[in-house]
């Protein structure tokens, strides 16, 4: 009730602040008889991992998943799955100078006004290190949801504008998330001149689920839609999520949608129809700037890391709508 | 966990299918001792009554509230407030012909996909008329937000394209919702022409909290504009929610957003930091169109009713909020 | 979360003071497509009906159900049912010397301290009124266990003590609720002198479960025995309950109880086994007495009213359970 | 949802199975600003550590808590405490055995009707090093309840029957959890005797909660007697729970109960009303018996391990219970 949990019958849970000992996540409500492979989970989670890619954050904190439960003989057991991650690369010196600076469009003030009491050492909890314990769930939601592909990229950052799709291309994104290659070399540059200037620069990313089953979703409050668009805002720095064709809907008629049902983006009514999901979801820049923005661990752009948090979430929403609604499909003796 | 309530402490629950005996709800969470007025909560209501606008649906069914339990004397005890409102109107042979159809863009291929048994005769849970519980809950939950003012107008729909504005103004909104007095007639005949024509238009509504409370939300996952994200795609015809510059965000650098808090849209890390919160909420067209749409009882927009929709289900989350913060904040003896 | 909710997938809400407008039931999680018999649904309200029963409370307020949504064409529709229950014999002014005097034994007084504000009409949520509503939701959840059968009985009251059976008799109970008809006179003598007396009795009840479904409840926290002892020690005047050989265990050695499994009533780890399941659950005398128990409204003993409350929060129990284990029983692809 | 977390606002998740990798607890819920102390937190482990007393099992896996998160500076941050045990013993080669074996009164065969993969080589969440969580969630529980004291004993076990105190002694209990430190000797002596023949014993718990606020519990089912029934039930071997007079409720009149409300037990209407709290809390025998259970892991009697377990359960009750009635104390502005 906190605030630290998500999903009704997925249900996951997460702790660990930044810069202490470490994070990780207790899922509740993974069924049991599922197959795990450490291998794919590392890959994951190697995905968001800041210090893989060149133009994300240089702190390296290797991301190396320990799973303390759950987990037997390498199937799932039915019972919590808990999940950690040690902070290994914590150097709190170099944050005492923020013990009582609050850093601009970050939560340190708003944090320290809900609970007095903060971890000045970093980000704490609204940390982007915080969304490790989400990939590492959403690994597992995706047990559950083999037929389904869930998809994201880089739609739009900055001058960087890309086609609005609704369908998964055949090809993979590239290393910084975005579906035209030709362009991966000027994002790269890009990205980089920002840092050397002590600047960040925001954007939007488009999910695709494809082949999501029919069915799913709970009126009249926990329609799909809803439950996703909370999911996507409860990533930090995430202002706001669009379905289908988003803010074109303000202009279009009755008569010129209603004939095309992808318009809606695979829900009606809350509900999911079987056709594709897609929605935009947008990030405000990086609040750091300045003198501390050219330093190593900082990303002027956190898209690219992004993207497996929203396909996470994405995941960890579907598979718990999927229990839900498994558990109303029966029928009178 | 059918879906059908909402909020953690101020939890409300809804239920009723438009064309069955009636429809209401049950809010478990009013803190007792609070002074109840019958006359402002049919006020509140009539803001979303039907017939009430010559622009709306004719169907009128009065919206009358009956209290069933949780206030005695007028003031609140403390216990569940049970809401009920009778369908008056129900007219089922108009409904006959819908057994085996299933209108486009509606919920009813969904619902039935999902619950194989289904009320043909109207929108059941999917309907418009569902939201006159939200609005009596939100009522109550504005009890608890006295000092906090929450206004929407209709920002844009079709053509009409009004300013984005951050602040309350101090003049009221017209009766359809907007902002500019000049521009209603033309809204007006706008919104009959397209009635005539059996067509029907979207809009995007914009919402504004001032003196909101600061410390509320719970992050991770229950940040306030995650929990108000929720709320608002919750909502029937709700195609996602924008948060302080919205899409500009996509474009926008760290050094053009960091300077101005408001930018951020009076939440910092998921928490409301006092400001005023902002954000736009976008809905498609009705999906009713042709010959049908021509019929008295279908809206060609719906936004100035949802208006007082989209403010009542900011108050329930932030009262909502307002008991989770306060339940945390306790001492060391 | 203000208490007033019970279940996580079959969730029943109630509402209603006992001297209010009315009461009632809203259940979210009944799966569509059941069959609906008012005549059986009034049937158990019959049950627990004061007045039905010449040993118990005169006050007679029908309990006629009203169902105002969830039920189309006699069978559930998988939407929220709400059921209501006029109060129609208020009688507020025998209530008005009540509005300053705590009755001992009775809510009153931490009611007051609880809420501050008070319906001192009557018992408010305290009152025994408040069992229809879980009556009317226990009659939906049984039909999710047609192949289950709960019987209850008084095993204990006052000199009246009878077997202790672990199977369910082929034989009805009597009207008061004894499997021994040969006591029935007896036993209504006694609670009538009891009655001009200004006194009360206490008594215990035995339930037994038979036909349950295997591996029902979810350990650690949510063991079936654990939510059954919640649901039961829920009920008003109820003051424990003691599973398979109950106190006995307190002196019965490993050697003794292991051999035979029914010893260990029909719960494993928490978990159903398919056994039978019985427990006792314990009721003190109401704490009415002297000259105000010796009019009409007053029962001396409960028990033969509270049998059809116990049995039905066994089924709300059950269909909770059986609804969370279907969740979760899912293959891997 | 599946069963691992307790309470609404002081919530915990506890995962790990007894012979994986290792096992803890998640706390969300604690209010930021407390001071810890690991010497108090380990003192309370230490108290139902096996291997501590001569009576309880030789396995010694030394119950040695790592915080992860949640403490910075020694307080409490109002971020998820999570706090991790590891299991240092684990010896799975003595438990290949068990692969395909179902101990009698096990959760063993349950469980696999349950889950249908299972971890074997011990109890899994089903055994007792469960509660090793269960005490470290308790003593943060405590924390918020420091004017109150909880003090559990064993009142009964076998053929030694002791006092029914309804207030805490002045003199502490013995290492076994006696209140007649004359017969600390002879209970000892009876266990080992059991030890040496293979048996085992059950017993009741008396709990006394002394100085509780007054006002905690929320009707209609989350009555205080009601959660503190579910949390002792959901304790591994508990056979049931009764409040104040308990069995003697059956034969008991109004008139000789009504005049001393001590024996309503502290709570009325489900609400605490500031005066001590008691209750019998039942076990059974542990169900290894013969062979295995002359083997030094083994208890023959779990109740002095089992009493910090009851008390961190009535701690974690009331905590909740605390935070939810301060979340409704608010007054009209």
């Amino acid at each position: 009730m906190r605030g630290n949990s998500f999903g009704n019958l997925f249900t996951i849970t997460t702790f660990g602040e930044s810069h202490g000992v470490g994070l990780g996540v207790t899922i509740d409500g993974m069924p049991s008889g599922f197959t795990v492979s450490l291998d794919d989970l590392q890959d994951e989670l190697d995905k968001r991992r800041p210090g893989r890619l060149k133009i994300s954050t240089a702190r390296n904190e290797m991301d190396q998943a320990e799973i303390l439960s759950g987990v037997f003989e390498n199937k799932t057991l039915g019972t919590p799955i808990s999940i950690i991650f040690r902070n290994t690369n914590q150097r709190s010196q170099d944050y005492n100078e923020l013990k009582n600076e609050y850093r601009p469009g970050h939560a340190d003030r708003t944090t320290t006004l809900k609970f007095g009491h903060r971890d000045h050492r970093g980000g704490g909890r609204a940390s982007g290190r915080e969304t490790v314990a989400r990939v590492a769930a959403g690994y597992f939601a995706g047990l559950l949801l083999k037929d389904t592909q869930f998809f994201s990229y880089i739609k739009q950052s900055g001058p960087f504008d890309f086609n609005a799709i609704t369908t998964i291309p055949s090809t993979k994104r590239t290393d910084s998330g975005l579906i035209d290659e030709s362009k991966e070399e000027d994002f790269k540059k890009y990205v980089l001149t920002l840092k050397e200037q002590g600047d960040s620069i925001g954007g939007q990313v488009r999910l695709i689920i494809q082949n999501c089953p029919a069915a799913l979703g709970e009126p009249v409050f926990d329609k799909l839609k809803a439950d996703l668009s909370k999911a996507m805002t409860s990533i930090g720095s995430c202002m706001g999520v669009l379905f289908g064709r988003g803010v074109e809907f303000a202009t279009l008629k009755g008569s010129e949608i209603s004939s095309d049902s992808t318009n809606f983006s695979g829900i009606e009514g809350g509900i999911s129809n079987g056709e594709n999901i897609y929605c935009d979801i947008f990030f405000k820049a990086p609040s750091t700037i300045g003198d501390k923005a050219k330093e190593g661990r900082h990303d002027p752009c956190i898209l690219p890391r992004v993207l497996p948090v929203v396909e996470s979430m994405a995941k960890i929403v579907l598979a718990d709508h999927l229990l839900r609604q498994k558990a109303f499909t029966i029928s009178e003796p």
